[in-house]
C-alpha cells in the first residue's frame, strides 16, 4: 500500500467519525434549549421577544461546535494538506 | 488488494456509521423539543402561534446537524475525491 | 479474496448496522413526543387539534432521520456505486 | 474460503444484529407511549377516544423503525443481491 | 474448516445474541407499561376497562418487536437458507 | 479441530450468554411492575383484584421474553440441528 | 489441545459468566420490589396482607429468571451433553 | 501447555469474575431495600414489625442471587469436575 | 512459560479485579442505606433505635457480598488449589 | 511506510477525534446554560439584562474549551511541528 | 522473559487497577452519606448527636471496602507469595 | 521506524486525546454552574453581585482543570523533552 | 527487551491510570458533599458549626480514597520493589 | 526499539491520559458545588459569608484530586526516574 492510499483511507474514516460524533452533542444541546424556550414562552408570553432573541444567540453558539466538526471533516476531504503533499510528491 | 478496493471498503463503512451515529442525537433532540412544545401549547393555548414558530426554527437548527452527517455520507458514496483519484489513475 | 467479495461483505455489514443503530434514536424520540402529546391532550382537550398537528409535524421531522439511515442502507444494498464499479470491471 | 461462504456468514451475523439492536429502541419508545397513554386516560377519561387515536398513530410511527430493521434483516437473509451474484457466478 | 461448519457456528452465535439482545428492550418497555397501567387503574378505577384494553394493544405492539427477534433467531436455526445451500451442495 | 468441537464450543458459549443477557431485561421489568402494583394497591385497596389480575397478565407477557431466551438456549444445548448434522455425518 | 480440553474451558467460562451476569438483573429488580413493598405497607398498613402476597408472587417471578441462568450454568458444569459426547468418544 | 494448566487458568479467572460481577447487583439491590425500609419505619413506626419481617424475607431473596454466584465460584475452585477429569486422566 | 508462572499470573490478575470490582457495589449500596438512615432519624427521632438496628442488619447483609469477593481473592492468593497442585508436581 | 506517512495518518485521525469528542461537552453545557437562561428570564423579566450578561460570560467560558480542542486540531493539521520536521529532513 | 519479570509486571498492573477501581465506589458512597447527613442535621438539629454517630459507623463500613482493595494492592506489591516463590527458586 | 517517528506519533495522538477528553468535564461543569447562577439571580435579584462574583471564582476553578489538560497537550506538541532528546541525539 | 524496561513501562502506565481513575470518584463524592453542605447551611444557619465540622470529617474520609490511589502511584514510581529487584540484579 | 524509546512513548501516553481522565471528575464535582453555592446564597443571602467560605474550602479539596493527577503527569514528563535511569545507563 502506497502512502496516498493510506492517507486517503484514514481521511475518509476520520471525516465520517468526526461529524458523526460531533453531531450528537449539539443536537442534544439544541433540543434542550428549544424545549426550554417554549416552556418559558408559555410561562411568560410578554417576554417572548427577549426569550426568542436569547434562544437564537444560544443556538448559534451551540451550532458553532457542530460547525467546527463539519469544518474539520470538510478540510479532511477537500483540502487535506497531507493528501496534497503525497499526491504532489507522487508518494 | 489494490487501492481502489480499500478506498471503496472504507467509504462504505464510514458512510453507514456516519449517518447511523449522526441520526441518534438529532432524533432525541427533536423528540424532546416536540414533546415540550405540546406541553407549552396545552399550558398557554393563546401563544400557540409563537410556540409553533419557535419550534420550527429549533427543529430546523437541530435537523441541520443530521443534514451535516447525511451530506458527508453522501459525499463519501457519490462524490468521493479519493475514490475519483484512484479510479482516474487506475490505482 | 477478490475485490467484489470484500465490497459485498462490507456493504452487508454496514447496511445492517446503519439501520440497526439508526432506529434507536428516532424510536426513542418519537416515543417521547407521542407520550407527551397524550399528556397535553389530557390536560387541554380543547387544543387537541393544534397539539395533534404539531405532533405530526414533529414526528415527520424525527422520522426523517430514520429515513436517512434507511436510504443509506438501501443505497448500499441495491445501488452501491463501488459494487457496480467492481462488477463492471470484473475486479 | 470461497466468496459465497464469506457472504453467507456476514449476512447471517448482520441480519441477527440488525433486528437485535433495532428492537431495543422501538420497544422502549412504545413502552413509554403506552404508559403515558394510560395515565392520560386516567386523568381525562372523556378524551379517551382522541388519546387512543393519537396513541395508535404514534405506535405505528414508532413501529415503523422496527419494521425498517426487520425489512433489512429479511432482505439480507432471503433476497440478498450480493449472495445471488456469487451463487449465480459460482464464486 | 469447510463452509458448513463456519455457517453453522455463525448461525448459532447470531441466533443466541439476537434473542438475548432483543429480549432486553421489550421486557423493559412492557414493565413500564404494566407498571403505569396499575397506577392508572388505582387513580381512575371507573376506566379500568379502557385502560386494560389500551394496555393489551400496547403490550401486543411491544411484544411484536421481541417476536421479530425470535423469528429471525428461529429462521437462523431451523430454516437457514445459507445452511441449506451448503448442505445441498455438499460445501 | 474438527467441526463438532467447534460447533460444541460455540453452542455452549452462546447458550450461556443468551440466558445471561436475556435475564437482565425481564428481571428489571418485572421488578418495576411488581413495585408499582404494590403502590397501586396501597393507594386504592378496593381495586386490588383488578390490579392483581393486570399484574399477572403483565408478568406473563414480560416473562415470555425470558422464556424465548431460555428456549433458544435449551435448543442450542439439547436439540441443536447443526450439532446433530455433524455428529450424524461424523464431521 | 484436544477437543475435551476446549469444551471444558469454554464450559467453565460460560457457566461463570452466565450466573455472574444473570445475577445482576434479578437482584436489582427484587431490590426495587422489596423497597416499594415496604413503602406500600407504611402507607396502607391495613392492606399488608395483600401487599405481602403480591410481593411474594412477584419475587418468585423475578427469581425465576435468576434460576434460569443458574440452571443453564449447572447444566454446563454437571450435565453438559457436549462434554459427555467427547469424553465418551475419547475425543 | 497441557490441559490441566489451561483448565486451571480458566477456572481461576472465571471464579473471580463470577463473584466480582455477581456482587454488584445484590449489593445495590439490598442497599435500596434497606434504605427504603428505614424510610418506611420512620413514616409508620407502628408497623415496624411487619416492615422488618418483609425486609428480611426480601434480603434473603436478593442475597440468594449472590449466593448462586458464590456457589458457582466455589465449585469452580474446589469441586471442578473438568479439573478432576484431567488430573485423574493425567491430561 | 511453565504452568506455575501462568497460574501465578492469572491468580494475581483475578484476585485484584475481583476485589476491585466487588468493592464498587457494596460501597454504593451502603452509602445509600446510611444516607437514608440519617434522613429517617431526622424525620422520626423517637424511632432512632429501631432504625439503627435495621441499618446494622442491612449493612451486614450488604457487606457480606464484599466479603464474598474478598474471600475469593484471598483464596486465590494464599490458598489456591491449582497453584498448590502445580508447585507440588513441579509443573 | 516512511515516517511522514505515519505522522500524516496519525495527525488526521487525532485532529478529527479531538474536535469530534471536544464538541460534545461544550454543546451539552451550553444547551443547559441557554435553557436555564430562558427559564430565568421568564421567571424574573426585570433582570433580563443581568441574566443575559451572565449568560454571555458563561457561554464564552464554555466555548473556550471547544476552542482549545479546535486549536489543537488545527495545529495538528496546518502547523504540525512533527510533520514539518520530517518533511524538512526528508524522513 | 523469565517468570519473575512476568509476575512482576502483572503484580504492578493489578495493584494499580485494584485500588484505582476500588476507590470509585467508596468515594461516591461516602459522598452520598456525608451529603445526606448534613441535610438531616439541618432538618433536625436536636438529633445531631445520633446522626453523627450513625454517619461515622456508616463511613467506617463503607471505608472498609476501600481498605479491602488497598490491602490486596499492598499484598501484591510487598508480600506477594507468587513473587517470593519465583525469586526464591530463581525462576 | 526510528525512535523520533514513534515519539512523534505518540505525542500527536496523546495531545489530541488529552484535550479532547479534558474538554468534556469542564464544559459540563461550567454549563451547570452558569445555569444555576441565572436561576439564583432570577430568584434573588438583590444578591446578583455576590452570585456573579461566586460564579466567576467557580468558573476560574473549573476552567483550571481544562487549562491543565491544555498545558499538557501544548507541552507534548511544542516542548516535548522526549522528542528533544531523540532529535538532539539523532535517534 | 530486558526485564527492567518492561517493569519500567508497566509501572509508568499503571501509576498514571491509578491516579487518573482514582481521582474521578473522590472528586464527584466531595462535590456532592460540599454542595449539600451549603444547602444545609442556607436552610439552618444556626447549625453551620455542626454542619461544617461534619463536612470536614466527611471530606477527610473521602479524600482518603484518593490518597490511597496516590500512595500506590507514588510507590510504583519512586519505591517500586520489583524495579529495585531488577536494577539490583542487573536484569 | 531501544529501551529509552519505549519508556518515552509510554510516558507521553500515560501523562496525557492521566490528566485527561483526571480532569473530568474534579470539573464535574466543582461545577456541582459552585452551582449549589449560588442557590444557597440566593436562598439565604445573610449567610453568604459562611457559604462562600465553605465553598472555597470544598473547591480546594476537590481541586486537590486534579492536582494529584497533574503532579503525576508532570513527574512522568519532567522528572521520570525510569527515563533518567535508561538515559544515564545509555539503555
Amino acid at each position: 500500500m502506497d502512502s496516498s492510499t493510506l492517507i486517503g483511507m484514514v481521511s475518509i474514516i476520520t471525516a465520517g467519525l468526526t461529524i458523526g460524533l460531533g453531531a450528537i452533542g449539539p443536537a442534544l444541546g439544541e433540543g434542550r434549549a428549544v424545549a426550554q424556550a417554549m416552556t418559558a414562552i408559555a410561562q411568560q408570553p410578554d417576554e417572548s421577544g427577549t426569550i426568542t432573541r436569547t434562544l437564537f444567540v444560544g443556538l448559534a453558539m451551540i451550532e458553532s461546535t457542530a460547525i467546527y466538526a463539519l469544518v474539520v471533516a470538510m478540510i479532511l476531504i477537500f483540502a487535506n494538506p497531507f493528501w496534497d503533499h503525497f499526491v504532489r510528491t507522487g508518494g
